[in-house]
């Protein structure tokens, strides 16, 4: 029998995985066979497999471990009734002492958290996953595989883990035509017309590769939705995904467009208030519910960017989310309420907007209302200081906003790893009670006690093979579910366990590749928004620069509200002398703030308008200074390419390809940012480039005059 | 050494197979192992490659070869430089004599068309692929793949194959946003944005697809066309398509838009007439030949449902078209120029304009276009009679197009086998040149002598992971490609090649999926538009019932113009006391058409206004037999649901379930479909339903109320 295995894997390892493409479609779930000796090791401890669960998510549980054996072991471990040595063992608290675990101490963990566990029974050495319910099985399935994957052997391993956010939530902002705003990996991977009645297996696929990182929800449709989302062909439709994603633990969110009961109730008003809007509501929540039994809840933008809202009626965002949250309450459903509002009407600073209208609510939302806040104050910029309502709002759960989809870095093509960028929002310091008062401890209601949690990520998902348009991409998606899962984890590692996954355990790859992904955003910041700069994008497509555009009706879309550039200087002064914004953050931490020598020079220009001539830090003035920073983005766009080359040994050949393709767009792109920028500010600025700096390649009216009709995602 | 690799194919059709889905990328090249003994007959016929040709055509060859017997017989054949017992050899003419294989007489082969041959050389079996060229060798490879997946032994193979037409082209109606107009299967396969760059590894295979059935030619861009797709950068995107391509033998053609010259090149005027358009159309065919020396040509379509093109000026379409055959005539290039035209200003037959447009200019084009004629006089119907043109232009090439992608068939969802379709209108009788002037035969140049010959498919190809939205729907792209090659092959040839290699040769499977494919186009006729009934769907997207549609701007826009329904009949007359469409054939079929005794019952309504009690060949009245054919179409996809259940044990759960789940669909609709023309006629003819035939299950304002704003393709 051994010996059939044997030659079985012989040919799984030449044929087989010659002529299975690494396309990407596997994402980290790849289970390609492991190398020996560590597939024999593999083997061992996976001979079989106790679990006496039976629901849906106990055989998803199985299945996914027999399918993850099979591939890197070679051998798919049978079920069995009894332990035997080398089984793994899944089991609930309830579950275990019948299969000689004794009765684990799991109150730590949570409903969701599971304990990996290297134990004998009987005298046999077993694996335990131990939880208390059975998601909290599946998600430690998923781990044990991923670490089986990374090369960690399973011998001695004692993990506990839980999760420290509730809601670890992916929004899609897909349109019911298959578009997808800010997607740049193909249409939505929701295929509505062929919904209900075909359920492509690629949707079971997305539910495992969510629940393989802890997300448990996601939110169907773009939150600049229209009404029909609601209606009840599209509510059977997203009950059977909600089925698909049941076992998997993932619940579905639709986005509500607040003014759909005028436009599909026929009321006269959407007024909150209103008797008979709150009845609307509440039947299409019952609706909505005789469907979709575990229905997560809402997600709403109002107010914001043309979508109606409460205050077409002059009620309060609070009034607009309250009526909501009573509909979904009575089922056990949220609301999330998104706090990325700014009005064409209001002059103020946009940044101090949404806390100017959501400070004064604190304590006004019902319970089951949590508000959805982006990480930065302006809108998912390469850079920005961390979004000001967090810490500020102690009585109202916060819910942490971020983009995955990268609209703002490179979109598609670039390579920019984010979780440098989700790291250093979740680890700013609110200074809210007192130093260490950091986001991810405010989301985690360690700062002020919250009833909700969560973390919610625009998805960069779509239907190409690969899911996300490229394969780093993917590693986005991968980061931002650890994160949900604790926020106050380490970029690095993540990277490193996606880039073993993903790729291999070797370190002759991994720490390369690694490095590639550490740098990665910061070339972005540099060749796009250095020194705190922020949204100097090209109108509409926000694809390739445009600093220069002035001419939009709202102020607050043109770059130049941002700049702020002129022949003295450069920076968007949000000191006492300017916007004051900064007065919107903790004392501590806005003194610091008001002064450009105590403020972090990559967020200079984000809060300060200073001299062209400012030393800084380095010693060169800010002029040199910025152009260092446009070259440095440059030239380590280049250093990725060169690291990227060398691990051509390490690399199937689609995947290699097409990184290195890109890795050539980013660079050749990364170079014309740096062109534009400064041919943009130098035609302001009136300074020389510093010595060894070569002048644009084009002068600046030629940047000007470049046209995209056809950029994706917009 | 055999014992290992009957392990090895073991665990190949064990694991392997389990582990590598059914999604229905492979098409029908799937290479799955064949079953014992055919494989090791399938080994013992391949046991090396031959092939002493260097081009990258020949290597395509040799490498599509070893990738098909390495999943066939389970072992790549090594490539020889001599032949041994069993190798495959590949040689043209000129090469034959030194592989010992003597002097082959190729003359009746063409360029393009190639001999498979079971011979000895040296007393040594071989099988022998000559050509006299290298893309009639890599025909003659991708046919002996296929019939070596069909189960068809090579021994003693004496096969003579040459396309009977020159241009065998795919036409994508894709746009520069990746949406694809009447598309049903996903976005564009051309990732513009990421071209020239990145070249993806589909576009390989899906060159591989279409050189496997002789396709060798296709239109990049749809055909009504922005300028932009003959802009510098779109050129280079569209040169990079055309390097993956050429090693295939297929050439890129370009929508051209006939206002190019003034959206693009800035001049005042489009007038083919004019020396500044002519030369600015002779400059942009130099630029694009420069990127793509063998590029194709342009098609064009002018004066065409707001298209602009000559007439604007007062031009003739041969004027229009002659200016661009001057311009890429020069470089070997062709015009392919629409027929398909109809004017807002012209109140005549829609059926008749396009003859009343082209008949006068009969002779007038230069040698180099090619006037590209739709199967029928509206717009690819369920049925429709020939279109008058064929027959009718005896010193101007005609080009056949067909309607691949399934507009008014049921779109993605329903199963509809246009091989039917496809050989009754080539089968169809022109009476030319008396009889036997089949519509293949004028396409030919067999009823007068063309000097250029071709076919083009409209694409139903999208980036669905199965290519073309359904696996079913794969089946109309190959049937396209066999008639392109033989325009007097046999659907259900074609049908049965299609489903042995697709699925199984097994013929338990066969058979009836077969029947089931035979039989579904009548069957969409029959619950859409039976009895010569025509453009009866829905308006704009054309998914579902609309015959009650009258309030369109343009009169031929609307269903009622061609059902003409009233109290006392239904059909439209053009005979000699209606529009006179018939007179636009032969004299000897447009006196058989002038009577409706002896117009086949099939075309009865789109020749004749008849009465609703006209007995039928039946015996029944017409309104009787009327509703006995949207019966029988929604009997007969019952019927394919049962079939079709049968084959689960033949067919992988993916395609299986996907296409059971797509005939539920289809069975609702048509369902639909027959209870809402039947509301519809109903409300007209006052009759009642025969005997047996239940009532619709709405009332027609339901069906009228029916809206899907999100109906794809649109």
């Amino acid at each position: 029998m051994f010996k059939l295995n044997a030659l079985v894997s012989i040919a799984l390892l030449g044929l087989g995985t010659a002529a299975r493409a690494e396309d990407g479609y596997d994402l980290w779930m790849r289970y390609r066979p492991l190398a020996s000796p560590a597939r024999a090791v593999a083997a061992d401890h996976a001979t079989a497999i106790v679990a006496p669960g039976i629901s849906p998510t106990i055989l998803a549980a199985v299945a996914e471990l027999q399918r993850g054996f099979a591939g890197m072991a070679g051998e798919t471990p049978p079920r069995a009734r009894l332990p035997s040595a080398g089984a793994i063992l899944i089991a609930t608290a309830q579950q275990a002492p019948a299969l000689g675990l004794g009765q684990p101490d799991l109150a730590d963990l949570g409903g969701e958290g599971f304990w990996l566990h290297a134990t004998h029974v009987h005298g046999k050495p077993v694996t335990a996953i131990l939880a208390r319910a059975d998601i909290g099985l599946l998600y430690g399935v998923f781990r044990l595989l991923e670490l089986q994957e990374q090369g960690v052997p399973l011998d001695g391993i004692d993990l506990r883990s839980a999760p420290k956010l509730q809601l670890r939530v992916l929004d899609h902002w897909d349109n019911l035509d298959r578009t997808v705003e800010r997607g740049y990996a193909g249409q939505s991977i929701w295929d509505w017309w062929t919904l209900p009645d075909w359920k492509a297996p690629r949707y079971t696929d997305y539910a495992r590769a969510n629940a393989s990182i802890g997300i448990n929800g996601a939110v169907l449709n773009n939150v600049n939705a229209g009404p029909e989302s609601l209606t009840a062909p599209y509510i059977a439709k997203a009950a059977a995904l909600a089925d698909v994603f049941r076992p998997y633990g993932i619940k579905v969110y639709l986005s509500a467009r607040f003014s759909a009961p005028i436009e599909l109730g026929g009321l006269k008003t959407a007024d909150p208030l209103d008797p008979a809007v709150k009845a609307w509501w509440a039947t299409k929540a019952d609706e909505i519910y005789r469907a979709i039994p575990d229905f997560g809840g809402f997600l709403v933008k109002a107010n914001s960017e043309g979508q109606p809202g409460p205050q077409d009626y002059h009620r309060t965002h609070a009034d607009g989310a309250n009526v909501l949250a009573d509909a979904v309450g009575r089922h056990g459903g949220v609301v999330i309420y998104r706090a990325f509002v700014y009005s064409e009407t209001n002059a103020e600073d946009r940044a101090k907007q949404a806390y100017a209208d959501f400070k004064p609510l604190d304590g006004k939302f019902a319970d089951n209302v949590i508000v959805q806040v982006k990480n930065g104050a302006i809108d998912f910029q390469p850079r920005e200081p961390f979004h000001p309502l967090f810490g500020a709002m102690p009585k109202t759960p916060l819910m942490m906003e971020f983009q995955i989809t990268k609209e703002y870095l490179g979109q598609a093509t670039h390579l920019a790893y984010l979780g440098p960028l989700f790291a250093e929002t979740l680890d700013s310091d609110t200074f809210a009670h007192g130093k260490g008062s950091t986001v991810a401890r405010v989301l985690e209601g360690k700062v002020d006690p919250y009833r909700l949690t969560g973390m919610t990520g625009v998805a960069n998902i779509g239907v190409d093979r690969d899911w996300t348009g490229s394969p780093f991409n993917q590693a986005n998606w991968y980061a931002f579910g650890r994160f949900a899962w604790d926020p106050e984890g380490s970029a690095r590692q993540y990277a490193e366990e996606w880039a073993r996954m993903t790729f291999t355990p070797d370190p002759r790859f991994v720490t390369p590749a690694v490095d590639v992904m550490m740098g990665s955003r910061e070339a972005v910041v540099d060749y796009m928004t250095p020194l705190g700069l922020a949204h100097q994008m090209a109108t509409g497509s926000h694809y390739g620069p445009g600093p220069w555009v002035s001419d939009l009706a709202r102020p607050e879309w043109n770059p130049v509200y941002y700049a702020r550039a002129d022949a003295n200087g450069i920076g968007f002064d949000r000191t006492a002398t300017g916007s004051d914004a900064i007065a919107q953050y903790a004392p501590e931490l806005a003194r610091r703030l008001a002064d450009p020598a105590t403020t972090p020079e990559r967020e200079l220009l984000w809060f300060h308008h200073v001299s062209w001539d400012r030393p800084m830090a380095s010693g060169r003035p800010l002029w040199d200074e910025l152009v260092a920073h446009y070259d440095h983005g440059v030239a380590a766009v280049a250093g990725m390419r060169r690291s990227w080359a060398a691990l051509a040994p390490y690399v199937d050949a689609e995947r290699f390809e097409k990184t290195s393709t890109y890795l050539a767009i980013q660079q050749r792109e990364a170079q014309w940012w740096r062109d534009a920028s400064i041919a943009w500010f130098q035609s302001l600025s009136h300074r020389p480039l510093p010595a060894g700096s070569p002048a644009p390649a084009h002068a600046l009216g030629w940047y000007r005059a470049l046209d995209f009709p056809y950029a994706p995602g917009h």
